[in-house]
């Protein structure tokens, strides 16, 4: 969801990368669902041995056509026949069962294993694996959540959030690169997902904002485009009311014009913001504003809502069903 | 605040404007505050001839230097030597005492009168003092609510959010372009005061938004300025992280890196939210935010810090004092 | 909703009052909706002479055949025929049009009268009326909101929390004691209206707690019998618990085991709510639950609930329609 | 915090019970802090061999005279010398060390092994804590967490609430008869925590809610005791209202009256709402109030107010500094 080059950490020449540093690289990957599949084939296509694991076996022949891309049965195979892995997966449960479970990566780690966990979860988890990984093993762990959504997947143009050292963060940078436009280096390891998921409670707030703001104005009568306008311009100026306004007809080609289908769903908005709960309990953050999205999040998937994109807050406000 | 013209309402050429239709006119101005003193000015500096009221003497002395000003000792008397009348006052019941009290504007009023009321107040009090004032006495009034700030005000680039018939925004719009630079029509009357106050309950809540960011995300371990970097150019991005960043030294020239003093005063922000609490009321509007964030600047404002700026919910929430 | 005898004030020998001092009065009533219509039948049953008067036909033919009833056609008509007068309304302006408004009680007040409101509205609107009937007339005014609902108003069971001097508590005591069973004594004019809706934001808190515990445990697998039972005898006992359990099934005779029908209706806990934010704003009070169960109470009218007991809000966390 | 017998599950002649069935029984206590301290002391009184362990040597020292005491060097140690073993420990992290440490409880058990946990912890983790003794020992684990304070624990007078089979409840109660007064069974493993987490965010709520109500009613000019008396015989009675009161000086021997000493501290709500919030995310249940009151007490200690007793809530609301 990165709308421009970010100045700061943004590397170059991604073309020259490819057909530079990395291209017939092997590189693991596992999670191939919607987001890891997409990124798994931009792999495969800029010419990179994949070596894949899932345990769906329609993920995999999704990705199978695409390129050199062999398939293992395990993690711990993953790991055999690759020095770096990406893993892409939905929660942290999951994450731990791929590196650490029966036929985990660990198994089958060295000092030469380069790990990129593009999954977002706990940055807790993240930083205590890494630790382990490191300690046991001699293996490097980075962390490096995405923003972009499937699009970006898709397209190459996702933002990676990269918490490692320098040294990491320069290794994993031409990986990354292979698959996104963006590549920011946030700090020491599991930064990339303090900032994912500090960016997404953000996020959440200030689309509620937007939408308790277009909901108002709505019923004191004025115009929403006139008011969407007025935002806009203004100091209540953000991302969700200029690209991504909640109010349906505002903007084509947003969830909120499409019956709110697509998107970012509610009930991913809500896992993203129980992360950051989480977070914020253990870092001892006062946190409010978080919290009482999270429990919106948590009506609307109680009330049968979830799959609808997050943006969907106004429609629950205005207590109407879509 | 508006920090870009608005295409859609924006008029232009304020210089040509100024030297032609209205300079020489007659302008009545009530409430000489830090705001209306400066607009004031600004009308007088244009050449017009402005007949004002205060209840403070400091207020009106700090005028008189500026042109031609002429002194009232009544809003009444405002209206019996001036047909357009600008108000400027604090609250909803200053505006009424002004408007319909003992020797209130009301009781000069003629159909030829033309009132632009700037102060930010109750939209539902506008509709009616504006049904009643065209009833009664056959007078026009506009709404006209701003943005911009004491700086807004001296520099004459304020916005204006103006609630109105096409006519009277059209009446309206060359004497607020002398202390103005954005002149929006936001629709009907008291349309300007609902769009004031949902842009102050969107940023209101935007800018708790990112301070629960900046302060979650410093507590686990990122640097605030790639923290804000990242929102800035993310799905989190707003004016609020981008030109008005809550975490000290990240933006020069903001009063989170001057301790907090100066900007819009937290009390302030509780008042304009008050006003939206009130307005969704009326009109029965879910606003459960706003309402999260009233409740915010209460404690603030309870707790002895209400003149620091609103971007100080940063520091309230780290639980430190300034 | 008073559960048992307040022994501070209570009076007591309500038979030998009736008989004694107040039967045989001549007592105007206005407001004979389904609280003021029970309350205004239980004086003419007591034996008393009642005015009234009431904008719906239906409401007065309710009332006439239980005794003496004369019927009025103004508030002004009721205040000509009756020196004590008793108002029971729904809401602060309609208030303000009995007592201040066109053929409104004010005029034809005297020294002589003795004005009761029963209706739960704005204390700070009370004070001010009552000032002004003092100053202007010399009439005495005390507010005298009510609990117990319905029921209460059939059996004469109310209670009366009254706001005025100790004269005028002694003077209201024995006409309430008709229509009452607890007649307390908060403190000066308006103090009834703070007590009635400083109780009700606190029960509505309270109900909103036991129905996050009830529906929390219910999904950890605790027998919801068992955990009211342990809520009732430890630490969150309350009388919403208690007596009022919003888990069907828990009491017999609540709403919640009967659909949520009857008992006190959403939309009118959410008025109430509204009522004491209105006050927290003007006092300054920092109320941060009350504001967030007034936009609970919204969100259930919003979506078409409002009739449904105010108990429902179980049923609105768990996100299943009944 | 019970405050009467709970008729239901309570189970009855406790002297009998402790002359007979478990005098003189070796039983093994980990945890000797000021609640377990207590607790084990009452064991050793009623006649008792019991096996500790703790950390801290003083805990030990103050445990040792009042019986037959037996000290062990490790939780593994307990469990080799006692078959009944109880824990009391301070957080989910502590319970996982003493029983699946390195020298924890789980590496000398048996099948004859029976294990009371009366901390309050996290439900999952006891759900699964139960489940993996059982299975890898065979051994019988119940929750068994406590109302009722440290002077419950030292008057034997806790309310024990029990999650286990009907059998493991039977072979504990006359354990805990010992320490406590009423010992009620709540379900099967994790419904004693699941109630003592349901119980503590539904007090949290109410305290809250009282809190708000005194506070407004205060400044809105009722006599604080006589909107208590009002609370308390109404719909708003709670145990936060009637038995301790937040206001300060309506009771006698309340924290509130005597400087928000003793009692039960913020930080200490503020863990056991932070238990019923990861209770809650992992059951998808809609908890707005716990979450708005869990981000109250995180202010609070945010403040370095932690230390206070929770009904503190009202000073802080107040803004004012105790």
């Amino acid at each position: 969801m990165f709308r421009s080059a970010l100045k700061l950490h943004a590397t170059s020449t991604a073309a020259l990368t490819r057909s530079m540093s990395t291209a017939g690289q092997k590189i693991g990957f596992i999670g191939l669902g919607q987001m890891g599949g997409n990124m798994a084939i931009n792999l495969a296509k800029a010419g990179n041995h994949v070596v894949v694991f899932d345990v769906v076996q329609a993920n995999i022949d999704a990705v199978k056509p695409h390129g050199t891309v062999e398939v293992m049965s395990s993690p711990r195979d993953v790991a055999a026949n690759a020095t770096t892995v990406v893993t892409m997966l939905p929660s942290t449960p999951h994450v731990e069962q791929v590196y650490l479970g029966k036929d985990g990566l660990v198994h089958a780690l060295t000092k030469s294993h380069f790990l990129i966990d593009s999954s977002t979860i706990d940055p807790g988890f993240t930083k205590s694996l890494a630790g382990r990984l490191a300690e046991e093993k001699g293996a490097t762990f980075v962390d490096a959540p995405v923003s972009g959504g499937v699009n970006g997947a898709k397209n190459a143009t996702l933002t990676f959030m990269v918490g490692g050292s320098d040294d990491a963060f320069a290794k994993a940078n031409p990986v990354l690169k292979q698959m996104g436009k963006n590549i920011v280096h946030c700090g020491d390891v599991s930064t990339g997902q303090a900032a994912k998921i500090c960016n997404n409670l953000a996020l959440a707030i200030e689309m509620v904002g937007v939408a308790e703001a277009m909901t108002l104005g709505d019923k004191l009568g004025i115009n929403p485009k006139v008011l969407a306008g007025i935002l806009n311009t203004s100091s209540a100026q953000c991302w969700s009311s200029t690209l991504y306004n909640p109010y349906p007809g505002i903007l084509e080609n947003v969830p909120a014009s499409n019956g709110y289908k697509g998107g970012f769903a509610s009930v991913l908005m809500r896992k993203d913001l129980g992360l950051a709960l989480d977070a914020a309990k253990s870092a001892e953050a006062s946190v409010p504003l978080t919290s009482a999205v999270h429990q919106l999040y948590n009506m609307i998937v109680n009330q049968g809502d979830g799959q609808k994109d997050f943006s969907y807050i106004l429609k629950f406000l205005e207590g109407k069903k879509e």
